[in-house]
């Protein structure tokens, strides 16, 4: 009998889920919500871009949940004890960075920074670093070409060190006082640990190798030229930092004495390497070659691995390539479009506010008794910018088609549209460069939801869609690398490859694409590439006269008329 | 004492006025809605772009319409009677042709045809004649290109010839037993004298010149070899229609027998020739030269007057310029917009179901808060196709700029500020060919309901704006039309000119543009005229990159980010 306990802090809440690796069932699952802020998130009403979590919550949910689990699966299971955990795995949203002290604690529990937001975490979804952003590009561009090259040719302003830019210009009393700034996914295995200084923190490849810059090719993070021609401020930066970064899988550390009381687990239980949640969610699903792997919630992680005894070609618009940072022994590679379950949600909380649970059925409803193009409207999916392959944050949703008989639920078909097109944008791209895609395997929450949404993909998209038995696949990707981590004699030695054949199930439903809806939005998504250079690219002069036209013929000859 | 009687047959209902034209106050009013389908329109669930009416609907309120008056006013003034009303005036929607028989009676009364859709008057906005508007565009261009000068260039599909086209085509039996078409501004005028036959039913110049490619520089209506090219069906059509037309304000009849006593009102009254509602709207709102009038309700329709003995230069888009068809002695020169309080209508209704009534109200007041490019939203208010300046119905509502926290009242804010910026093409379209535009009289139920919505078109277009105090501009147009065709000792010799000065007054704001938010609109008109001839024009080749990152720096900079 082994356990093991995998731990995935989300956008919203904590979820924890202990699988058996004997028998390869879950045995026992937790969700706890983050007290703080609008679920979980510190906004400001003067700010839309602004993301910020309370790390308390991270501990305080921790210890939850948790202890949740384990209670669950004593009662479940006779034979459970919590010794029979040999391993835990974490993976957490990114990049996350928090502000920590000489003790590895976040400046936020100090009482002169506390309530100070810009001493909380920083949320992957903050993006209040637009400026810093572009300007790490523009100088990489002049000095350092090559960091751009794995990245897409574009820093994010999501990205650990636009964070830390904008931090040391907001709040230069908590860029200061920062003894080291440390990504979540790397800071809760630390903590289970017991680590005293930012030192001693074990830092993962997922996270410095896809959000700072760093790689084995210019000996690890970004050299101290570079960061000091960034800002004079970040003289002393690098040194505060890390040398060197460990793929997930690894052993972060052992289950401090007062963790392992706290959370009732056994001492010196190994913990693993962190990864990013998306990261372990495509382990957990069953990633492998020529599978990719979307996970599919409010916004998108579209993931492929490549074996890295092949040349991988540069990738223009990609946002990641780093080697390890999914399965070891392959590059692991990142895609993702910032928005897709909450342009949804933002459309029907917005235009229907009365009755939100309400309507998303009867959107669906509603939505699903339509015929390709038959409402006439096509949607650009950019409410939140566009990460792969425009790598833009300054760009917006648009929505053509309207006529005086349009309805919300043809808006809310054709915005399920635009997300399926704009993940078809990122398959051929990937496929463009010889990263064939043979078969899609669909994590999250809306996939599993919504049967329609999932057959809309496969039509537009053209390729079968399977969907995870797990509804927790990013804890379940965890829990892999938290058995990967553990004493090989007590999982008996199994691969990673292995532990997917045991842990990895699938739904039985397997959405097939259907040839005529194929072809008619074959045509839809052909207007809808005209729409995205001509609003996304610089280069595109063609006329987009035709567009409206070609929408209204699609609508009338779909419609009958 | 005398009074003179306008009657108004508009979209959904008739409206009718009665004026006293020695004090200059209008009397009373009645508004009846036609009985038949929804707000008086038949409308296809299969086919939106169908919009027909029931003939009868016209004679039923046609009665209760002016009883109505008649009650009222002999209520409201002791030496009231009927008697004393000297003239009446009519107008309706149009082009709304009917098929008539021999006897002038519509084909609908006849039992066979009795429910068949295409038997009913062919409302105005009914645009199930596309095709064959375009196929007259493209005759004329070949064999008839002078046809097309005074009318912007393009035949449209909501006009006469497409319509009666279109009908012989769907529905041959009827087109094959109508001895006559008729508009139903003319219809009225004719129904009201007695007269027994189509030819001799007067016809309006108004309906001929604008909409039926009438004018007495090629003798009339388009020639034989035209129309029996066109459709060899339409061989003998030009003779079942009319040789010559008449401008309002000419007698089109006097009161039959049968009318004045079903009515209440003196035998032989004067029926002046009659015009479109808009048209006789622009009288009543004080059209002279150098003014506007805009005619603001579920469309609109713009009209200038430019005086007869100056050269006229062709403009490109203006969908017409007829001598006569507005004051006698002046081009009238007409533009439209496809949709405007269709637009808001549409989005009220659609996205906020539960509530339309409070909607309007909380959508104004909110949207009232928000700073010019504030929402960060650009709209195209081509929901109902583009009249002026584009003249093309195959184009479609869009909308760029969507976030994540786009609320519905800035869309609502948006979408007037597309159908100002739709309203302020035509202006400049016009100023480009000499028409100058001092000042803009705005009439119709939006300009009376929203002073939000008059002061942002004064901010967006630059000029000053005026309501008129009647909140019934067409039916009082038409009363001065009345009065026009009136025995002149009766109305002691009165020119248009004085019955205007008589009778057309004014609310007392004038809406002033502001110049701060006119520099910033001056901005976004910019980005909407790229979007306009984008996708409006052929020729456009220019980026569309900067557009989305326009509207975001305006939207950050106006609220302050």
């Amino acid at each position: 009998m082994a356990y093991s306990l995998g731990l995935d802090f989300g956008t919203n809440s904590v979820r924890a889920l202990l699988v058996n690796l004997k028998t390869g069932e879950e045995t026992a699952e937790s969700i706890v919500p983050y007290p703080s802020g609008t679920d979980g998130i510190i906004l400001d009403a003067k700010d839309p871009h602004l993301a910020r979590q309370n790390p308390a919550d991270y501990l305080i949910c921790l210890e939850k949940v948790v202890k949740n689990v384990l209670r669950d699966a004593a009662k479940k299971e006779a034979n459970f004890s919590p010794e029979i955990v040999v391993g835990i795995g974490v993976d957490t949203t990114g990049s996350t960075p928090l502000s920590v002290d000489a003790e590895l604690i976040p400046l936020s529990f100090h009482p002169e920074f506390s309530g100070n937001i810009h001493a909380y975490a920083w949320l992957w979804k903050d993006h209040t670093s637009t400026e810093e952003a572009e300007e790490i590009t523009h100088l990489a561009r002049k000095i350092r070409p090559h960091y751009l090259q794995r990245i897409g040719g574009v820093y994010s302003s999501e990205w650990f060190f636009s964070k830390i830019l904008h931090l040391s210009r907001v709040a230069p009393e908590v860029f200061q006082a920062a003894s080291s700034f440390i990504e979540l996914a790397d800071y809760i295995p630390a903590v289970l640990a017991g680590r005293r200084t930012p030192k001693e923190a074990v830092r993962c490849i997922c996270a410095a190798g896809h959000k700072a810059l760093y790689s084995e090719d210019w000996g690890g993070l970004p050299d101290d030229e570079f960061l000091i021609t960034l800002s004079p401020d970040f003289r002393g930066l690098r040194q505060k930092l890390y040398e060197k970064a460990y793929p997930a899988g690894k052993v972060a550390g052992f289950l401090s004495r007062q963790w392992a009381i706290k959370l009732g687990l056994a001492e010196n239980t190994p913990i693993s390497v962190g990864a990013f949640d998306a990261h372990m969610g495509a382990v957990g699903s069953g990633i492998k070659e020529e599978v990719l792997v979307k996970i599919l919630g409010t916004s998108t992680c579209d993931m492929m691995i490549f074996p890295r005894n092949q040349e991988l070609p540069a990738i223009p618009g990609l946002c990641g390539m780093v080697p390890d940072s999914i399965v070891p022994g392959y590059w692991g590679l990142e895609a993702g479009q910032s928005a897709v379950g909450d342009i949804f949600y933002w459309f029907v909380k917005t235009f229907m506010p009365e009755f939100p649970d309400r309507s998303y059925r009867y959107f669906e409803k509603e939505a699903e008794k339509l015929r390709p193009g038959e409402s006439g409207l096509l949607a650009l999916d950019w409410h939140n910018g566009n990460r792969t392959i425009l790598v833009d944050q300054k760009l917006t949703g648009l929505i053509v088609g309207f006529t005086l008989k349009t309805k919300p639920y043809e808006v809310y078909r054709a915005l399920i549209e635009a997300t399926a097109f704009g993940a078809r944008v990122i398959i051929e791209r990937l496929e463009k460069y010889r990263i064939k895609v043979s078969e899609i395997i669909t994590g999250g929450g809306i996939a599993e939801k919504s049967p329609f949404l999932m057959q809309l993909y496969a039509d537009i998209i053209g390729r079968p869609f399977r969907i995870p038995a797990s509804s927790q696949s990013c804890a379940l990707g965890a829990a892999i690398f938290g058995a990967l981590a553990a004493d090989p004699k007590k999982t008996g030695e199994t691969s990673l490859y292995q532990l997917q054949e045991k842990l990895c199930r699938f739904k039985p439903e397997i959405y097939q694409p259907r040839i005529e809806n194929h072809q008619v939005y074959n045509r839809l998504y052909s207007l809808y590439r005209r729409l995205h250079d001509a609003f996304g690219t610089k280069a595109y002069n063609e006329s987009l006269y035709s567009v409206m036209k070609e929408l209204l013929d699609l609508k009338w000859s779909s419609s009958g008329q």
